[in-house]
């Protein structure tokens, strides 16, 4: 078969308005395109989709399903790191791109695709993280992004435009009124973007939000799971009194769906896109918003103090950040990644948890590690070393204190004074 | 007068038994004992503490109110440092040591006391907070810590010679019987721990906490509030239609009293103790906990990017260790603190909350910095840059990510092929 | 008057051929064109300059005299804070790009020009460095960069093509052959790049050197000379008996002379520039690499280790990649930079240093701040604290390594074992 | 055989008068008293030594050669990472303690020795090196360290009372006077503190240095080698015209003959004892020098910028510090040097260095890895990415500045304005 005068293209599809305009509109421009699908968990009619897809001109439709590597590959590592953005953002959607884009570009080499495209807007991360991947993984890969070509964005500077090329094309289009608002939904989250949320101060409607209930609507009894960890990764769950689950992605499901029944995991914030451009966005993450909570409590009676502070500025924030960038394929998350078996080792223990409208509450965690010691603890015995050896070692940490404390005497300045805040400085 | 045989002690006096016989002891040392208490907003009888060390034998009684010098030189760089220790603990305890310490090292100096004393026992955080401190700000102090000396300890092995040693020397004891856990409390929270918390696996017995509802008995009703933030500073609040609130101490009083009300702001960890030893506590900090969230919102909302990024690696990690090890006065924490004003001149504007049932939600926030630009962050239209501009900086920001592909391709490895974590690496 | 058709530009002008070209080309696309040079501190025959930019076309030319500015508000804060990019670059360029920036947009303000041009080419650093520093002082100005203009670089392709204008335009060419590499020149450094130098494997001709003798030139006799700090900063400098100097720009200068004398301060390097690519590049450093080894020798006997440990991490290394990347206008550099004063308060103290081929040699240092003590250092004397208290201190140091030490043991791991390198890992 | 009485001694001897002393010492204790020498490279008489011990009354000599385990398990691994103290100590003396330490623990743990001990005096690093390494292999140990026990350094306050006791015991003594300093070799390096060098203003006299010839009579002509990596670690060094060596120990023992020969890697410096004091010492670390500065100039070409400056903040400032404060056999170590392989699978290339008069210049490098491309870099082509595209490229980097340029604006503030330094701020 010889190849198409432009080029076979492989496209991300959705299956919804914006994605079928552009593989009309790929089409009309000459190119041949092969349709791609990834099943990362998202509520979606692949079926129908595929049919569409086919309908608008695809030569071939492809889906794969990714979930069991997104948890295992993706989401997994970034709980035993404890990964966040910016202090609250779980990353639901960053750690689902590298998974898409390897899907993608292994069906772009298998299929003879010079290009690929995708249908994400020209301000978002999005467009950041598929098109860094696409060349961390094949770098002679072409990307077409409509949506930053003004051939196209000048030619559908709005959703009429789609509609009327959708009709002159055949493309069905739903019927159902578009939410005021944009979302992304995989297993790990859902997030909800543009329209009404723009305006930081405007409260998102309680029909927005469709993956956790609210708080009011949640129960009133509290319940409780318990999670075990071998090298910080979740290995057995017990929620209430049904049967353990030991699966990597049956324990996400599992817990996403009490998270959800009890209102857990909704956040509300503005962030910084890579682009240096701040965005409201909403989110749920709610299985990830438990282990997250039962991670970090177990690494409390299991982890070192030391390697916890280390990998707690440069791990976890690090990798937050290259995460959120789109920076997976790339030498620095080779790098970052490869300390986290260390710092997991001894992290194996269970944690006990309730979940209460909206709450997560640690009731109680054990180990066999032995990092955690009652005796030595405790304030009522001595338990491996002598109150005496304290007086030494506070003796010793004072050593450079007190040289600091008699040269500010010789200076006049008897101790260090910080002004009240409400004043000039601290 | 002739000074006394042994020199003259100030004590830290909590009027409870251990430091009446710490006072009782050191008179029975040859020392001369005046007694010291800080009002840092714990619930206390300072007058019946007063008379009881007078009828002990001190010489003198000092009670220093360091309420307001605790909320604005100390909890409100806090605050704007979104402060925290190993990712969980609000410092309460850490952040009233500096103040009492300052006040004891002026008492010391004015009533030429060359000795302190303190109650704490010899496994703790406290003893290094308070000795550290002494020593910064008066490097000539001399500190007994009887609890680290073998002839106070091997006298009094348990709480039986304490109260023996009190009949004896006709120290009052108060007939309730002790609490199964140790306490300390300030206007900023309380903390539990020692006893039978000292098996992390025990769930606290609802009567422990003091400062919090129960999440099951807070109100059915939310309640919304208001923060407006200056320089990363609240400086104004408003409790659903109440009075606004200005100044410092009644803002933070205020929001303990909401946050109360509706369940906010307890925890229960496992944590690192600055000797290396791992410790169980669990604290309520409710106030603190409305603010953290406000803080770090509205700091989304109006700090830049860059600065928010280095300023939680450096200053946040690094200043929530330094108050947690006692290094309050030293260079470290003049150093990181001085960063702190550069960090917040953007932190203007205002977030809205709602609590309920130990949730703080927030559902709207709004600021003039103009650092949030809606239509520039909007995907519905151009506002501020070209999408073609997108195009040049992910190609830019692809250079270095090609070479390192290419590299990979020519050494035959085809991609990063990150391995099921939970088989052996990721 | 009435403005120019398409607006009026202010060129940074070097005088050599190409911002010659954009010259005569900028006007004749219709601008009108203010010249622009900066005296920071570069050998320049600027009347000549002024000449040549006036006679073919400028309406105006401005010369402004920063070399003060220069060495005072971007060098002498990069000495305090020990800059350095990669560990090997002292970041000259860098920092000369702020001050010229700020006196061009000063003018443009002054002037009216809504424009500003450069002759910087797109794959460089400079160009970046030039342009943010223009939209951080002055965000609505508008940049015109020829070497990223399709019309521009496509019709000049070469330096026969500019050439071949110049000649049409009647602009006056220098007769020497043109070096086969690219300088940047000021009173901080030299740089060399492009051309010859662009293979990483070849040497630099012994005559491209131009601010530094050749080891095996210098003096066969050492120099020695002393080096006064105060907060950082060199107050005064005695080079060999001569007389002392005290003024910030003479002190630099003078150093400069002496290193050059004797062959300190070059560096050959391959860099990573911001844009992500590679690049070779050769740098003569002399007066600034004395001073930072002075520095960094009286911050070791004056600075506290663990401000200097925070400051290393942050600060360092920080600005260094702020300054490199062309981010000084930025609120990141000035929460970076409002952490140097107090990391440099106790930086006060003379280091006496030696020079020989090459090398710059610490011979002796003193102080009054008084943090180093003799006494307490001794190994021969007890000096303020007992050898007893060491003995507290480190147990107390070994309690977490023994715990850990034991989790060890129990699993049969006796002791970490790193396997040799030459192995398959550490 | 019955147990000795008061328990089984493994004594680290240096055989020396120090250590012959406390030798005797621990033997009129009641000990049984094992002698250990460990060869570390430094220039000793082993066999002397041995005869001394065994006439002193050690009832057994042990002498481990650790030469290659010190080179390849620890020096290497600290080459890969360019680990440094304080920006300028190379930790030739920490690197060397874990293997001693693991030396004595194997023997301790085989010979049924319940104590060590060894001749550290109490305010140095070294104590606290070897003890937290004994208890993070062997937890249960116990350490006799004589110089910190009252009843041993009350006894011999000084070296007169030593002699004395030697002559008491028997003890041979080198007839050679003391030299007015103390020294630590190995074949890393050699250190120099105390006695006349505690005046941090005494110029070091000429005679003490032992491992590299003064600049001024280092030769006239330089000496050219070529060191090649793979990895990260030296594996093929060819200097002048010599048969290339490829072994690790041959290829470090190699470069510091070289290095010794023209007079690189002298320092001088004060630095910050892990006990908080400091201190003032001289080193001669010949060939790591040389590797120090051709690895930095090999990973300049051949390791990605952002894993660089990641490793550059975390791994070696952490090891860094990890080594000198003898964190050696940690969690927190085994976690930062876990990240280090996939720093270095790039490191492959080689370096041409020339060594002259303390200098080592490097005057070329070449590699396969292909992360350089003269092609991209070239300022004379366009090599892989359009011009037009660093517009973009800018535009985006210039958003987040802009807005904050406009908020200055906004505010009356035109400009970051920095203050000269010498006034009161940056």
């Amino acid at each position: 078969m010889s190849p198409p005068a432009q080029g076979r293209v492989l496209l991300a599809y959705s299956g919804g308005l914006d994605t079928s305009c552009i593989l009309a509109w790929l089409i009309e421009q000459g190119y041949e395109v092969y349709a791609f699908m990834a099943d990362v968990g998202q509520e979606e009619d692949f079926e129908a989709a595929r049919k569409k897809a086919l309908s608008v001109g695809a030569k071939k439709f492809f889906l794969e399903d990714l979930k069991r590597e997104f948890v295992t590959q993706l989401i997994y590592p970034a709980v035993q790191a404890n990964c966040i953005y910016e202090n609250v953002y779980l990353l639901g959607t960053s750690l689902a791109r590298p998974v898409i884009a390897r899907g993608m570009m292994s069906i772009a080499a298998n299929e003879g695709c010079d290009y690929v495209s995708h249908g994400c807007t020209g301000k978002g991360n999005d467009q950041v993280r598929f098109e860094l991947a696409f060349y961390g993984l094949k770098p002679d890969i072409k990307v077409i992004a409509p949506w930053r070509l003004p051939e196209f964005y000048n030619r559908f500077p709005g959703r009429q435009a789609l509609l009327a090329y959708a009709a002159e094309k055949q493309i069905p289009v739903q019927q159902t009124a578009a939410k005021p608002w944009s979302t992304d939904e995989n297993l790990f989250h859902i997030s909800y973007e543009a329209g009404i949320l723009e305006d930081p101060n405007t409260t998102p409607p309680n029909d927005m939000w469709k993956l956790t209930a609210a708080l009011e609507d949640a129960p009133a009894e509290p319940e409780n799971l318990s999670i075990e960890f071998k090298a910080g990764l979740p290995v057995k769950v017990v929620i209430a009194d049904q049967t353990p689950l030991t699966d990597a992605v049956d324990i996400f499901l599992a817990l996403n769906a009490v998270a959800r029944k009890h209102g857990v995991g909704r956040i509300d914030i503005v962030e910084n896109r890579f682009i240096g451009v701040k965005s409201r966005g909403c989110y749920e993450s709610p299985g990830a918003t438990i282990l997250r909570v039962a991670h970090m409590d177990i690494e409390g009676l299991t982890l070192d103090r030391n390697v916890r502070a280390l990998r707690d500025q440069f791990v976890t924030i690090e990798l937050g950040r290259i995460l959120y960038n789109g920076h997976f394929f790339t030498p620095e998350r080779e790098f970052v990644t490869s300390a986290i078996p260390a710092s997991q080792r001894t992290v194996n223990g269970t944690v006990r948890l309730k979940l209460y409208k909206g709450n997560v509450v640690v009731v109680g965690r054990y180990s066999d590690e032995g990092l955690y010691d009652e005796h030595q603890s405790s304030m009522d015995e001595l338990g491996g070393f002598e109150p005496t050896d304290t007086t030494g070692f506070i003796q010793i940490e004072s050593i450079r204190i007190k040289k600091w404390g008699q040269a500010n005497a010789r200076k006049g300045q008897a101790g260090v004074e910080p002004e009240d805040v409400y004043g000039s400085r601290i």
